[in-house]
């Protein structure tokens, strides 16, 4: 069951050069593709197609520019501003995430009394929903998954085996959980006595709004007494540590290994490199880019590409790791200068 | 069922200004409270309470110090001096861990022959009990658990969704395993052959004595021959990772992310920021604060308060990123003194 | 069932100074030993054995060099080259990993229809077996493992509890899969339309090959479109991230928490530190090493060791890390040596 060219085009809102009634099965990488190329759809960005892919089985390409009429034989093209973001597009209808249509409940699953499931709602083997949870319909628990006693989860959301939605989760609508994510987590909080920890119950929630996707293995901490919050959209990639209290952004991106401290901000649309680090009880403001393993100690107030540890306008740190390393010989050329001086002072 | 705050004070060795039947059924932040605040305790370390507070329907407070006259109509007080920590007491009071008291084994979870629970023991869905295993009373597994062959936890201990405690962890009382972490994994110990890696099976154990806390994610590896030691009351944070034969001391915090190359010994105490590392086959004073994401190469012999990579007392290395950024202006300073130099030799 | 000395020297190529009928029934470290010593062989690198040896209970050492006649008496040598790689070999033959031998299925795991299990294999409690899964004969998976629909797995490979092998894993022949370890998560690539994330569908594999171990809470994301590779032999330790479309060489080593964003590719046999960071779309010339924190912004065409943010030759990275606490100081110097010229020049 594929979809017509006529019909992407018209969705993606991109002119199409060929075929409205040639029909997409999947879509393919062309520089990988094998002998079989029919029904198959590729995205270029990098350049105009040329020889090589006129040479290739694949026959539909979306480009950003018209092709010349010396490629056109036997190709279908569609033309869109951003081939990746179409080329997305069209592999999202293609392979949409699961969602349940047919109320299903393995019988290996343990569901307690007082869950509600909202039908249809499939609870995949081993799974287990604690009393008073509640799940939306269409949402998918694919197998082996925790629900934990009075979550919460939205209409068609995803959750992988070993993901732990703990007491005190609350998600909202077409969540994705993946692999061993834990949500709702005891938070970092503790008071300290004689040099011992005295343990803070954390009481608050960890909410996931609308749309969040959170890696494999990813940590989202329950709030102290107020609340962690996930805003709608934001994507957390594999093994992010969220603190408690803390507020990303909606929309924004968070790559791989990144640790924010609790109650940081980190506002909406903010793309963070991986590994990057965030001390706790700061802010970031909207709209920043923040560079892969930037460590940043305070607020950033004003909207930017920040980099380095501690954390500067990128310009300022990649001037400085450029003439950091020119340090050893600086401090050779300064030595000189100063027995230079010595000796023209001893000549005045 | 709440705590009056007369006996709420005692406990705590704090001054009451209020009613000492006033009941407390729960604990809020009283700068978040809505509506209704009867029976909720706050506290307050910022400043002193005021009209603001006077207009929260919250009525009883923690405070540091004895507060006016002015905000004592219909309020009650505890005067303590560490109100953060007062509270934290009260907060455990009300939300204790979870402590089997009714035997249970759930129908689902598997109990291999040859386990040993001691009774009450509460035994979730779905968990696994390994051979040999022994469990003390008061224990809870909370779902999904796996407590492998051989192991040992125990009284009072709480295991959280897909932790995994296996075969070669030896659990003291009163640790908390937080969802997905990994007790006595593998380390990462090889040998090398001709550019191909040589695994070195891991016999020693992995021991996390009482009142350890262990975050989601987290990962203790199990001792090559000796064995790796998380000692009493030390508290580790989600995506931590300790490598083998490690031992961390009493009561120190490690925060998310940090990670502990095999043998590494963190003194009692010490408190570790996120995503710092330690190279491993190294030692850190006792009492030692290691800010976040700093790197250790080498033993820290004296206490202090390090930061940077490679790590260096605090205050040099708060020195140097301020000095670091002049970088660039100071290569073209000294190009300048050179020429100038160069002239002044000239003329003389 | 022990090994005898004799065949161990044989089976390593080492020569034997001693008893070749003496048994061996267990590996240990000979400075932690109790009072019981027979049976068991250790080893030691740092320093030839003297008196402290002689006392141990301890009988059969492993050295690198013949020791004298003084530390023969009750004692049995073997003397190799590399003591600690004959050590792994000997603890390997005393403690191979898990192997199927008779073929198992507990009750309580769920093997959906159309799973295929190449006889014989051990199928633990509450494990899971999507549809169309190949499972090769040998392999044990523990206990509470999933095991995805379409999944293949090869010969004599190890999986642990709450290891998730989803949707698009193919993994080889004597793959071990520590805890908790995810294979085939969503890599984390998007396009952006609007200031909103749109999915991209990964579609690609995650590829094992043979003699991996994967290890606990490390994730390894499928490929977009191609695949993610880990090359024959590779070592991943805990919580390493890799993303999606990577290549990890053949014998490569990658410690804790190091991040590889996408489209990274670690050449064969490199050995990478903890907390290392990759940019990707970049390649690592194999045998290299990187240093433990390195930050990888770009390729390293030419083999070396590599440290630091950004990474450059260690040397460089070192001498400047051994410079740049000298930078406030420099500061200092460079306002005197402007103002003694200022002086001359006023002079002049």
């Amino acid at each position: 069951m594929g979809l017509r060219l006529g019909d992407i085009a018209e969705r993606l809102g991109a002119d199409l050069l060929g075929d409205p009634d040639y029909e997409i099965r999947e879509v393919c990488d062309w520089h990988l593709a094998g002998e079989a190329g029919e029904g198959l759809l590729a995205f270029e960005t990098r350049s105009r197609p040329g020889a090589e892919f006129m040479a290739s089985p694949v026959r539909a390409l979306i480009v950003a520019e018209e092709p010349g009429a010396e490629v056109r034989e036997g190709k279908h093209y569609l033309v869109h501003r951003d081939p990746r973001l179409a080329f997305a597009v069209v592999a999202g209808l293609l392979h949409p995430d699961p969602r349940a249509v047919e109320h299903f409940v393995h019988p290996s699953a343990f569901v307690e009394d007082g869950a509600q499931l909202e039908a249809p709602v499939h609870v995949g083997p081993l799974c287990v929903i604690g009393a008073g949870a509640r799940v939306g319909s269409g949402t998918v628990l694919v197998a082996q998954c925790h629900v934990g006693a009075g979550t919460v989860l939205g209409r068609d959301c995803v959750v992988q085996p070993f993901a732990a939605i703990l007491g005190g989760a609350v998600l909202g609508d077409r969540v994705y959980v993946e692999a061993g994510c834990v949500v709702a987590s005891e938070g970092f909080g503790n008071a300290r006595q004689d040099g011992r920890f005295v343990r803070i119950p954390h009481l608050g929630k960890a909410r996931v709004e609308d749309d969040v996707r959170l890696g494999a293995n990813a940590c989202v901490d329950r709030g102290a007494l107020g609340d962690t919050v996930v805003e709608e959209g934001a994507r957390i990639d594999n093994l992010v540590q969220i603190g408690h209290n803390c507020v990303v952004g909606a929309h924004a991106g968070l790559a791989g290994l990144v640790g924010l401290a609790g109650s940081t901000r980190i506002g909406k649309r903010c793309l963070i490199g991986g590994q990057a680090g965030f001390a706790g009880h700061l802010g970031v403001a909207a709209d920043s880019v923040i560079g892969a393993m930037t460590g940043v100690p305070s607020s950033l107030e004003e909207p930017g590409f920040y980099l380095g540890v501690p954390a500067r306008p990128a310009r300022d740190t990649k001037r400085m790791w450029a003439a950091q390393h020119r340090l050893p010989d600086l401090l050779r050329r300064i030595d000189q200068l100063e027995k230079r001086i010595a000796e023209l002072e001893g000549d005045a």
